[in-house]
């Protein structure tokens, strides 16, 4: 698959120099690339005790985007899926570690074991007040004694830093770590399998099944479950975690997106959760977040805790980094009543026989011209411009005996009204918006002519469409234009404007903008070619 | 594709209820499922302002995730990729308008212009006071004039909403989100296409291409262009954005991950942003961030906009939004000077006759015990920890000279410090970590005895092996326990121990942990055997 990257060798060391980068300048790194790769706080002044993780690449955001005050104090990167070397940590450690020792939160993965457990001495033989924490909250394999350290490492991270910042001494930050790691329990699912840089993707994961208990490197997952949908698939994940949790008390959990799951999916899971038979339990959530991830896995991880009330002051305590989405109660989902209005009220039905014969005229002309128009419309657009029109006018003359014929203002606002409920697409709701803000000008005073030359631009706003542009502005514009003079000076104006747009070679805006020069060369604007037979027609007393 | 979803027709609606459930009571929605799907802010009054957005769902956290303090008040949501209805959109404006007014965001996308253009005309008839701006910010195609609104769209929202929490009138609130729209420009790149929920993924882009140019909703790029590397994608996209620049000025970027991009990736590409031929334009960035998605598309965009000193107060204004990564000064990567103590203070040698014979003796019952345990080794694991351990006792004999031998607390920290030099694998740091443990114990005082202990106590808090977990610690542990009473007893507790581990099925920590029960049966482990010759070697004076 291919990937935003670079050289592979240059592709952790690149992503770390992007992070800092962005960082507002409040992350620095270590000299030493490409074997040492630490990044720090620049805000730091070793007054408190330091927080120190780190391991493979690949899990970003996790660890440098947790690196700030608050949280980590500084993350050791090695290669993707591969622990850093003992001197990187080391470098780590001595770089951030003053009076108050540090405290490093490791991921129960061999590697990572080893490489900070040899660190810690070597920084020990210096006199630093070292302590570890190995985290393993994975539960995908409950009789193994060496659970893996995965998304539940946030809790840690974020628990152990808010201490810390507090100014808390390193015993007291590293005996909450092993609390909080104690408590934690996390269980990851997947949909595919992920992709290490610049190698094939390795398609282990049929469709129609799903890994579950998998770790954040590549690893398969304990079983291949069969996947049906999002509820299921979270039904399963409880099913797991809920084997390990205490029967009574509350809890927060951490909603994780391994890398590849999108934002909406990761919604529908959080829906999930909070409807499970564990949800009840759930007081908090964290997220859900991409903060753990396996490069571009399309899974999610979800991590429980049985945080108390100070655990829940310290994962509330704020934070600037935004790789953090903070807690949240996990909150059934308030509804809210529907505002008044959305029943259009009708206007009270009145007669007026000139209205009724002018409205009528209008109409019929469409009628009438149905088959020319559509006929027109078949060069630039789908050939329904007629249809759609003559359509709206048979409904408009049924309408016309609840029309408020008599008031003139109302009139507008009734007609675009009805046309938004009868005529489709565009033009429809175009039309509708025409005679809504025609009919706004005219109840604020406005004579006729003012009242359609409103119309005309909310729905130039609303359309985009200028003179020019081959649509029925062309000639509706100029018509409007010398409306004042008289009723032939308009019409011959929206006949020229009509007229012209058959030299328009490129329309701008409605469906005619995806036709080409030459079919539209010759050809009137079906809408422009309306508006001026209704003039037209209306100059025949 | 699968996804994490459940039925197709409910999916919009439970990833708005995930996201209001984990909003921590923040959020909530109106009543009208599934034709009305608008989330609006708990904590508002009506008193300021109102900022609506919306449209087709598939581009979260847009808009739902921008609902809050400080950016949006409602968002409108439509099905994925549809716009929403008319009805759904005025429900949005009377829910959350008060004697302030509002101002709908609008992308530029014909059914959004039209659906909320109308929905605005209904809202006025009731008097209210409601502005629309349409965000076009996509410059794909320079000549279009009805470019897209794609992920600028966020700058509308933030600065905007900054105004309007500020209390401004909704015509300078309106005025404002003109001034960005007109400023702003973004392009986005792609690998891959998105996947419809529901529908097969289309394979449109080959291997070896990207799309340059492309809009949110799945359509094709403009172009499709030979895809090398992250600097030579970010060069072309940077290529489109420069030509829309004004020559001078300081911009703010925007950098959106359309979804599918990796954490990892998303950092690669803001460090190839900051090395750009305008990085030292942009004096800002959001993000990298996933903000406004096209589903799990593979691609990013990037927006940039001259922001004024103005602009940069509203960008950089709080708000409680995860969703917003805030916005941060672009700042080169600072590199720190590395930390005293990284190469390995040398003791000073001295030589100590008995103590050289002692140590030569155990070298050489390692050195010729190397193919008994390799033999042992093959049973259990891979063959290898006879010649390791020989190995390591070869370079001790070699480095005999240069030992503190006549410092026992010093030469614990040396062995240790040799061992982890010159000993591969594991094994070499698990006993690396031992004797340094060892010299720190010794170094405060304690016997020979306790240094030991401390040592094998931190060798098993890091290797995490137990006694009865078939390793060395199975001969070292009891062998240990007895050194106090006499060599012989320590040997006979050792050997005891190792031969325990014959009958151990299961192996807990180690390599031999991948190998089942019917291979281990009978066989010694060869680092509880190496233990026991070690000490049964030490009797024989």
């Amino acid at each position: 698959m291919t990937q935003f990257m670079n050289k592979k060798e240059h592709l952790v060391q690149e992503a770390i120099d992007g992070t800092i980068a962005a960082s507002g300048g409040k992350l620095a790194r270590l000299d030493g690339y490409p074997h040492i790769r630490v990044v720090m706080r620049t805000d730091w002044d070793k007054s408190k005790v330091a927080l120190v993780s780190g391991g493979g690449s690949g899990h970003e955001p996790a660890h440098v985007g947790f690196v700030g005050e608050g949280m980590l104090t500084a993350a050791v990167c090695g290669d993707v899926f591969a622990s850093p070397s003992v001197d990187a940590v080391l470098a780590g450690i001595l770089a951030v570690t003053g009076e108050a020792g540090c405290l490093l939160i490791v991921k129960n993965y061999t590697g990572d074991r080893l490489n900070f457990g040899l660190a810690a001495e070597r920084a020990r033989a210096f006199g630093l007040k070292v302590e570890v924490v190995i985290v393993d909250d994975d539960v995908a394999l409950p009789e193994l004694p060496q659970a893996r350290g995965v998304a539940g490492t946030l809790f840690v991270h974020k628990i152990a830093g808010a201490l810390a910042e507090q100014g808390a001494p390193v015993e007291e930050v590293a005996k909450a770590a092993q609390r909080v790691i104690a408590g934690t329990c996390t269980i990851g699912m997947s949909l595919d399998t992920c992709t290490l840089p610049g190698a094939p993707k390795e398609r282990r994961i049929p469709a129609g099944k799903a890994e579950l208990g998998l770790g954040i490197h590549g690893e398969a997952g304990v079983e291949q479950v069969p996947y049906s949908d999002a509820k299921d698939a979270m039904a399963m994940v409880i099913d797991k975690l809920s084997k390990e949790l205490a029967p009574n008390g509350e809890f927060v959990a951490i909603l994780n997106n391994l890398g590849g799951a999108s934002v909406l999916e990761m919604s529908v899971l959080t829906h999930e959760l909070a409807q499970s038979s564990i949800g009840t339990k759930l007081k908090y959530i964290v997220g859900p977040g991409t903060m753990m991830t396996s490069l571009e896995m399309h899974g999610f991880s979800v991590s429980v805790y049985p945080a108390s009330a100070e655990d829940i002051a310290a994962l509330e305590s704020p934070t600037p980094l935004c790789a953090w989405p903070g807690l949240k109660s996990l909150s059934h989902v308030q509804v809210l009543e529907l505002p008044d209005g959305l029943r259009p009220v009708r206007p009270i039905a009145s007669d007026h026989a000139e209205t009724r014969a002018f409205l009528t005229k209008c109409c019929e002309l469409f009628i009438e011209a149905e088959e020319d128009l559509n006929a027109l419309d078949t060069k630039s657009g789908d050939g329904d411009t007629g249809s759609t029109l003559s359509g709206a006018s048979r409904a408009l003359i049924d309408a016309m005996d609840r029309l408020p014929l008599a008031d003139h203002t109302q009139l507008y606002r009734a007609i675009g009204q009805e046309l938004s409920e009868t005529m489709g697409g565009s033009s429809g709701v175009l039309l509708a918006i025409f005679f809504a803000a025609a009919g706004d000008a005219a109840s604020a005073g406005h004579t006729m002519r003012e009242a359609l030359g409103a119309g005309l631009d909310r729905m130039q706003e609303i359309g985009g469409a200028k003179v020019g542009d081959r649509t029925m502005v062309d000639a509706l514009e100029p018509a409007l234009k010398h409306l004042n003079d008289s009723i032939e000076a308009a019409a011959s104006a929206a006949r020229a404007g009509a007229d012209r747009t058959a030299a328009m070679l490129k329309a701008n805006a409605g469906r005619a903008s995806y036709i080409n020069a030459e079919q539209l060369k010759g050809h009137v604007d079906p809408g422009a070619e309306a508006v001026a037979r209704l003039f037209e027609h209306l100059t025949n007393p």
